[in-house]
């Protein structure tokens, strides 16, 4: 099966394995694990922030940055089509009381002055606005990069307002790979962020919060709340280390292959927006089949292809897909979209 | 002082304190309160609905009506701009779990194209969405009145994706005598709808949640453990069932007189948006003095405005304000408006 | 129908309909009706705190202390018979997020030991205690009176740990009536109390919450958050400023019924503990009838008792009921019990 | 160091590590993961259940099975030193809005009237009772293992008033060996169990819950929102498997060494209770030192305690503990305890 559901599906390298089990291990409950000290710390660092915090998910990630930066009855900011409001099982509201408001999903193309109104200023009755959160790249949008001035400007507005500003980075090392920024450019943009390991870049388990001592100390105790203090996780880390320190440049092969294969159903009108990372958006809104279809056909071929909708898929390219992959889907979904 | 504030600040009139002071009192909590029985009869009646629950406030019907229809950990579509959203201290996700996601804030102006794609259907992984809730009057869009044929495009759209459809009919008794639409016509839309006595009714407090008799009861729960189970309520009810008989055609007044107070202001360039009800919205983006400084200006002499936003401000007309008390406030209004 | 089941049935005496309809009124809302006002700065007054906050229930009143008392995720102790965690539907943990235990429900006769070897110190990796609550007089435990050497003993225990000691005082004017402790005494023990007009007092609607000028102004965001911020609240706030004024030493009379019916009753060994105020607690365990059939016999007879368990009834003596209606009770009660 | 202060700390053994990298992965969020559907069937039919569910703490385990057994605003009963109300964070008051009531701490000796005296009955108006929670082995009661007949009668009490029972077992595999009882018949008596990997078993990270295939599809959707949806989790699940098929029968030895540490001390009046399992509580009230000065002194002399509290404290023996360490860690403690 060639397998373009998503970039959470690869399995560890050999490398990777070699990493896992030379593993020093330890209790991270009891702050002991070194495997999951020394990730924080590299992470936090790559970022320059002070602090990290390793979990399970990305969503816990995500989660736990929320509930520090926008506290129970308050207000946070995203684009209508972000994960945190699409993919956590409302987890903001139902977990965290975070009350959300949206603007039209746009993916990486943000109207500041659009954000900016939305505010609701302390002092005049209404839910204060404490948080605003981005999402680079953007996954229903296709791996859209925010552009590093978008980001600027934001945060412009955050200041402006006494706003705290998180980054839903579960794929900011496309974005990084993509845009050549470097990821403490990215860091300083930001209050928190997520970052995640198990998706681009290849490690089977696991995802950071990374953000400033005092927040990520208060976060320890929200991720044991969420049931998210493991032990040996060391046996996760160290494969996160590996990946962080192997798999962040080769993320351009699985640029070029998602380029690739956005070129060949361009003509099909199927591709939503530009392939600038390693996600191809499809919007069958104008298709001869819908995505379920799609997904079946494809399926009988040997492609597996991602259904977010009833006429939306998304074809994800990553660490187990080579050129010959590459090759073999391009043909196949072609075959299909032809009729 | 003239209090344009808001229609929340009116005082009983004679005949509503007659009617208090002859109100047959029970125990509500035990469902004996006969005039709190008959206001809930009455009001569910005036809509088509089965039953209706009789609250302490319209931000507790409308979170009984949003927890009745999103269960936690799914998801509310509604106006970036509206009530439960941005005057309700965040209850919906802070009590609720409710996640929230939001058009782009237009008031009666919905494209319900725009509402339809918003919409997460079951089985994709997302957060299903549960139901819509719509505004009726819309407050901070100018009491503007959504149309008739634009709830019924909603009411399809719900249908056709399964979801509920309420209404914060806070102030539907305006948009009854604007539009002149019956106010069954209006409960017919909608699976639940919260409407409030304490506003242009001129009731003292209390609003009721309208919907159907299993709805109602589960609502009773609700509406217990969030502390609004009150006793001899009927003080209250015995009010709210005069202003349902005697307070709702004669908004007409409260319509002209804000159409006047807008007129009036219109050379201004203040003025947001038509005056359909007895809202006038004050934009002051591009006016010499912000809203906190109208708000002291227009104190000062003797009227009260609502400061909603650094540059946002309301007019409201009521049941305590006559022809003269509006010549009044148009004269101290225009005068500080020409500096 | 002699209504025995609670003094929460009462309805307004003449004195107290001429206080409503004379009464002062504003949007308290915008901290404006006077009625309301001034009840606040009474009842704060009369406990020695600085401010209260008037609530539509009683359970308003407790949920709002509590959450000003004991952070969600941390842990709040109290008597496993208290009605913050039984009749008030869960909303401690369901929208407080509060963590309780109990201890065995004693009712006033407390081992301060035993609540002391409860408390989770700080920094021992489990939930931290945050506050205990009592319960003055205990509803469920027949109106039992805390004797006042305990509650200061509590203080201690309290004070020792650093926790907020909270007291659900819906009945606290019996205990000071018949124990001859001053309000303010107790007042003084305690961070945060509730307080309730529409119970002995007779008032239809209300309670308060009492405590620090700090705590009331958070209080007042949690009370908008559960939608008790009411209008011309005034209406009832009148009636509980005439309650507070002229029905506290009059509970006397309350509690001297409750002793006859006591005493009536005590030769078919089913009153539990001793009456001390206005509540005879029964314990059917081992009647002849359970309390289903006895609430059933007692209402062809024209008396109503709360049946509240299988085994479980209450009869509570109130300001509607007089002298005769007590022998009329007692005559019908006595012919039950005695089969 | 000799680590006594839990059976978390332990590391994988060789042929544990050999599991691990043997391992066929997959994407568990997609239900793929081979590794953790094999533990997942292996473990439900250890228990006799129709299925699991993997997550990444007890602590999760845990709170799914609450979430799924309790409703949001009903009530669970449990012991007051229970794990779940201790050192879960208040997770399930401040995320399943569960209310809990305790009976007082009493580990295995559960008098089971007592529980069912506190069970609310739906009808009665007060929070109704859904579900009790029982701890086998209990981890603040020094590992004391519930009586099967005990739990049979618990079973009796829950079936008798329509509850569920759910069993935080993480470390039922204690309780197994040192009682001689059948998983499945420990199974059988629950209708939600939680079981741990990364105690006694010696795993890395962690724990499952076990019930019908209904909750457990319905767990699925908690586990999600509560950022527990691991992707290739079998690297974990691997060495759970390997755990439970090699690691259970061997727990006899550190029970045996786990008694020899309570011999030790019992001449010092610091060992609270039986020694049944693998745990030895330590209750200091009336000893020379306190908790955290033992803490101190004994890690100075490489034997690290758990300190519970500030005369509470704890030895664990474990996997990673053999005969020598424990006779080294008893010269150590014999020392300190004699001053």
């Amino acid at each position: 099966m060639i397998d373009l559901r998503s970039d959470t599906v690869t399995k560890p390298t050999a490398g990777m394995w070699q990493a896992i089990t030379e593993a020093d291990l330890g209790d991270d409950v009891y702050g002991e694990d070194p495997s999951v000290n020394a990730l924080e710390a590299e992470v936090a660092a790559l970022f320059g922030h002070e602090a990290a915090l390793f979990t399970p998910t990305g969503s816990m990630a995500n989660q736990i940055a929320l509930q520090l930066v926008t506290p129970r009855g308050s207000e946070l900011l995203c684009d209508g089509d972000a994960h945190v409001v699409t993919y956590e099982v409302g987890a903001a509201a139902a977990l965290g009381g975070i009350s959300t408001r949206t603007w039209a999903a746009v993916g990486g193309d943000i109207d500041t002055d659009v954000v900016a109104a939305m505010i609701r200023p302390d002092g005049f009755h209404a839910v204060p606005t404490r948080a605003i959160a981005v999402e680079q790249t953007h996954n229903r949008r296709g791996g859209e990069v925010i552009p590093l001035a978008t980001l600027q400007q934001l945060r412009n507005v955050a200041d402006g307002a006494g706003l705290a500003l998180h980054c839903d980075g579960a794929r900011i090392w496309n974005a990084h790979v993509a845009a050549r920024i470097p990821l403490a450019t990215y860091g300083a943009l930001f209050d928190t962020l997520s970052v995640c390991l198990s998706k681009g870049l290849g490690a089977p388990v696991g995802s950071l919060v990374v953000g400033s001592a005092e927040r990520i100390a208060a976060g320890r105790v929200i991720r044991k709340r969420l049931g998210g203090g493991m032990r040996q996780a060391g046996v996760l880390a160290a494969a996160g280390r590996y990946a962080v320190a192997h798999h962040i440049d080769r993320l351009a092969d699985d640029h070029a292959r998602a380029a690739r294969l956005g070129e060949a159903l361009a003509p099909f009108d199927v591709v939503s927006g530009a392939v600038r990372t390693n996600i191809v958006a499809l919007d069958l809104t104008h298709a001869a089949l819908d995505a379920p279809s799609l997904g079946a056909a494809a399926r009988a071929e040997g492609v597996l292809v991602s259904v977010l909708g009833p006429r939306i898929a998304r074809l994800v390219t990553h660490l187990d897909l080579d050129d010959d992959a590459i090759d073999r889907a391009v043909e196949v979904l072609v075959r299909i979209f032809k009729g």
